[in-house]
């Protein structure tokens, strides 16, 4: 499935009223396959740290980097033969160019808009994209994307050096908490 | 596509700390194809007002209740012959059971938990269900979800007596706002 390397920029976030959204956000990003995550606005340091705290239980190195400049991320983004997928419910429908973003193999970064995405942003990206055209949540749209990039495998992932384990059960919870060596002895067997 | 009824149930709704993540929430609900949603936990009238305007001007007639008693609204739901599915990290991958969940034709309500879901929620469900073991939100859980269960065909609905239409653009924002003149004649036409 990482054939390339997916990223997420989120604009404009305001740690006071955007750190729940922002965490579900990068959580989902990190739970459906991409790699990382730029945020620009305001830094925040308790987001990023609480999805270090994740990573360090449940596996992965899901990274989240704070950028002063959303701009001159996306243009060394481009510079670097990257392509820039905008989530916007004012862009074509998600079904519409799916396939051809499928279809790249460049490094992908889905730029996902604050309160008011500056003029630029439609601008620059190669694609300005819509999951509905309805208003709902950066972090449903931004799910569907992902389910829709990866085909669904990414609801297979297995993340490295996970220490939590959920084992899926008809009824009730089931979690193996793994010390390093159970963890080697569990990572063979799947 | 709207061939059975799908109501979301949220529990233990917070109203200071939840905001906006059940708005989002139901918002994604509303968008991706579902008919209502209920919530338990505390009283929220703001959550009720914003989806209700939402209605108002994007169209469809997404209904909001609250319920003091969550056992009671799944009891209910059963008796009138209504399905569950519990949205859990702990459940069945959702891959394994979507199927058997589209091939029926029952009413069916999607569990979303709190915090602290209460023991008696998995052994009421008909399914407990995971999208993906991992720790990310039940805004893009509750996405994938719908997505699957309605094979994308929801990213496609329009909603009834919708004032405001958006025209998806390449790059940019084309908004229709309708009067109910030009709406009966807009309507007509798609």
């Amino acid at each position: 499935m990482k054939e390339r390397k997916v990223y997420i920029l989120r604009l404009s976030h305001r740690p006071q009223r955007d750190k729940r959204a922002t965490t579900h956000l990068f959580l989902a990003a990190r739970a459906l396959g991409a790699d990382g995550a730029f945020y620009s606005g305001e830094k925040d340091e308790k987001i990023q740290r609480s999805i270090e705290k994740v990573n360090r239980s449940w596996g992965g190195d899901f990274k989240v980097s704070y950028v002063t400049d959303w701009k001159k991320t996306i243009r060394e983004w481009k510079k670097k033969d990257g392509k820039i997928a905008h989530l916007t419910m004012y862009g074509l429908p998600l079904q519409q160019v799916i396939n051809q973003i499928k279809n790249i193999r460049n490094p992908l970064l889905v730029v996902v808009g604050g309160p008011k995405v500056p003029k630029e942003v439609y601008e620059l990206a190669d694609w300005n994209l819509s999951v509905t055209s309805q208003p709902h949540s950066e972090i449903s749209a931004l799910a569907i994307f992902l389910h829709e990039l990866f085909e669904g495998k990414e609801l297979s992932i297995s993340f490295k050096d996970a220490k939590i384990i959920i084992v899926p059960q008809v009824k009730g919870k089931k979690i193996l908490k793994l010390n390093s060596q159970q963890l080697k002895s569990f990572v063979r067997t799947i």
